[in-house]
């Protein structure tokens, strides 16, 4: 007991030498303290335990997206920047004790991508004026009314803050102008509500407007000079990246099912998950991209609308590769000798389709129209119709008998019963509906081809012989 | 051309006489000026139209649903509660002219649910609490330094405000603290900037926590106190709402398999793209009621993370719902010989898959532990055996041959060639695997009940026999 009570809570031994000469051995159990002591050691174990991990995953961020630690350090850099006009003495005389202001601008306006940065230097900037003008408007009518100055104001702030909150959930102003609207009922509330005991409002008004010009300049500067992060920019990689992602999984799928199951690896599959989650981000994405200037390779109206409906039908085929990838992993296997059947013209289907979407994932890279999309949808749709072909000359070979009709010298013809079919005539369908969802791709990246005007790349006659062969 | 000019431009016609007697028509273009006003009353004419469908859709949003229009009116309630801080001069006394920053906080903090008013409050109130020590601290130092204070402070801002930002990218930071990091940088720069000039740093931020304070209490009471939103119930709503889309999804899209051409409709088959579309408002829901307390049913600690494996689970079956809805719209048919002999037992496996997710749907809503789930789920189980017995039995009526050996006396047998199974077989095992998957969203729903602690409702023996005729 005593070696136990050592082991569990550190206790004390004593040996007590006992009047007959025997000696006793007394454990002392720790005293509330040190029981305490011992606990608040452990908690601040896992509390360190705990930030080692958090520092572990901010390092593994910033090795994996080294961007995202340059904005942190853009963003010092703009803040040091703004603080400037607080210390330097002539730029502070300048702009009065607003500066606060500028610093406050910086702030709250600099974000991650410049198309976010913009839209909200402008929401800031247009809301910050529309609500002063509005407020000394509303502020020199209440003062003409005399004693009704506080209802007015008061009413006029409770009514245009309920109406500018509930237009943030009007679709159109959510996009836009959602913080925008934020920023119209602060400022408004300023202007009405100051303006009750501060009478230089208008002056007031010029100094906050100039000094978020400031601030919204230099976020805007930074942003842009800096390594840019272009939302347009992103958004695009995230589309090609996406198709990319589709083709390998659609191919890493079926070569899984047609491989006997020790050489099964897991590998690739799952890069069709990316797809099927990213609709927010690309909506969000492209809902910045329309402030950016024109920037790299895209014009100042690139079709950005016309992304998110490549990502949505991009989405629609990555559902039926979902379906497609539970199937393969799902317990119900077709018979080796049909598999072996059938593996060859699944696996030119599937590698023609994963084709198709490799040649649009570059035309997208490249902005450039490929003439070699068409060629690849035919081999694809031939593809398709050579697997039909297959399907059909099935029922010559195999003949779908029940077992007590097993007679009359039929020995030569393979017998399958029905039930054996249906995971490979699944795998058919899902495999030609692909197909189908990719030409639904192919139309959309057409028409962002034809929008964005992507150049046309002329392929010499032995280039083309080449392309066949990929 | 008179005339024409007349439609096009407004021109003006001129008679005139000229000497001979006889009359000549002369038409005078409209000056720069007249053509600007008639394109600018188009402008505005466009422009009013847009106003105008503008309101027409915030009033859609406002009549379906009228808590956005309240939580309008509670903003708008809340800023003239909080503004009467400015108008009342004992008010006022108490905390100073910074009670500008209790407005700020009102138009900041308030949000459309409790659990998002709670999580912005308390990072404001935390990050302002511990960036205003540490700029305090930070101030200090640099007091101690001299010469170097201004190089000090930049520093510091700088660095902080760089690894605020980028603490921002970190998932743990970003689901909880986002907006308490922002408002970490804004009180730091505030305070280390402006403490260089005001010597009353103490006083200054003991004020700003204080009308703080104020501002949260006041928005977090309002929303509380009137029709209240939570994100928890929320949550709850969307999942019970979705089981119940996916229910009728999967009735809908099946029967309208059956249906002959005519009858067909094209209703209720599109509730399961909502499923599709839910996974970021689910999560982000699941974040904010982990900061609501108890309310309603839901206990302090409710899953809410348990939730979004619900959500993942009715995703995965949506997935398939997805493409069973592909195949049933695409034009590639059965023969109408098949599809009736199936009919009967592919509808009872439907209505016996969506009975089980109706059934959760209920016990989701309730929140009890079904009894009946139990039953539902072997019932399904049952129906996907006795649809693949009849897939088997199928091999016995329905001969697959090749049609040159039609002969031998084999007349009384059907004979359907094999690619007309195919759709047959997609079908059948999309049902199935829809019901595997359905089993997977038992599992999970299973887990809520048990970690919610779902009351059990027992059913007399009467009414359990009722149960097995829904």
């Amino acid at each position: 007991m005593a070696n136990g009570s050592v082991m569990a809570f550190n206790g004390l031994e004593w040996k007590v030498h006992v009047a007959d000469g025997s000696s006793e051995t007394k454990v002392v159990e720790p005293g509330v303290a040190r029981r305490l002591y011992i606990q608040l050691q452990g908690q601040i174990w896992r509390c360190l335990m705990k930030i080692g991990r958090f520092f572990e995953k901010a390092r593994d961020i910033a090795a994996s997206e080294p961007t995202k630690a340059i904005h942190g350090v853009k963003v010092g850099m703009a803040l040091s920047l703004v603080s400037l006009f607080y210390y330097m003495r002539p730029l502070y005389d300048g702009v009065g004790g607003n500066a606060m202001w500028a610093v406050m601008t910086v702030v709250v306006a600099f974000e991650y991508s410049v198309g976010a940065t913009i839209a909200k230097s402008f929401n800031r900037i247009s809301a910050t004026f529309l609500a002063g003008s509005l407020g000394i408007g509303v502020h020199w009518i209440a003062n003409q009314c005399g004693e009704l100055e506080p209802v007015i104001l008061q009413a006029s702030v409770a009514i245009l803050g309920a109406a500018a909150t509930f237009s943030r959930f009007i679709p159109y102003v959510k996009a836009r102008f959602d913080y925008g609207a934020m920023i119209f009922i602060l400022t408004f509330c300023f202007v009405s509500v100051s303006g009750y005991r501060v009478d230089k409002v208008l002056e007031l008004a010029r100094n906050r407007v100039s000094t978020i010009a400031i601030g919204t300049s230099i976020c805007i500067l930074t942003s842009m000079l800096f390594y840019p992060v272009w939302a347009g920019n992103e958004l695009h990689k995230l589309i090609y990246k996406n198709l990319e992602k589709l083709a390998d999984s659609l191919n890493g799928c079926v070569t899984e099912y047609f491989k006997d199951n020790e050489e099964r690896s897991g590998l690739k599959q799952e890069g069709y998950k990316s797809v099927l989650n990213s609709k927010a981000s690309e909506e969000a994405m492209a809902n910045l991209a329309r402030w950016e200037p024109a920037h790299g390779r895209f014009k100042f109206r690139h079709p950005w609308k016309q992304y998110l409906k490549v990502g949505a039908s991009m989405r629609s085929c990555a559902y039926c590769i979902e379906t497609l990838n539970g199937f393969i992993s799902s317990e119900v296997q077709a018979p080796e000798l049909l598999k072996k059947h059938l593996k060859e013209v699944c696996m030119t289907l599937t590698s023609s389709s994963s084709n198709v979407l490799k040649e649009l994932a570059m035309s997208m890279k490249t902005m450039t129209k490929s003439t070699k999309t068409k060629f690849l949808v035919q081999e694809m749709n031939f593809a398709v119709q050579s697997f039909q072909n297959v399907l059909k000359d099935l029922s010559k070979q195999v003949l779908v008998l029940p077992e007590h009709e097993m007679d009359e010298g039929k020995l030569k013809t393979q017998i399958v019963p029905i039930m054996a079919i249906v995971p490979l005539a699944t795998l058919a369908s899902l495999l030609i509906e692909i197909a189908e969802r990719i030409e639904g791709i192919v139309g959309v990246v057409d028409e962002v081809a034809a929008q964005a005007e992507f150049e046309v790349v002329k392929y010499k006659k032995n280039k083309e012989k080449k392309t066949f062969e990929v």
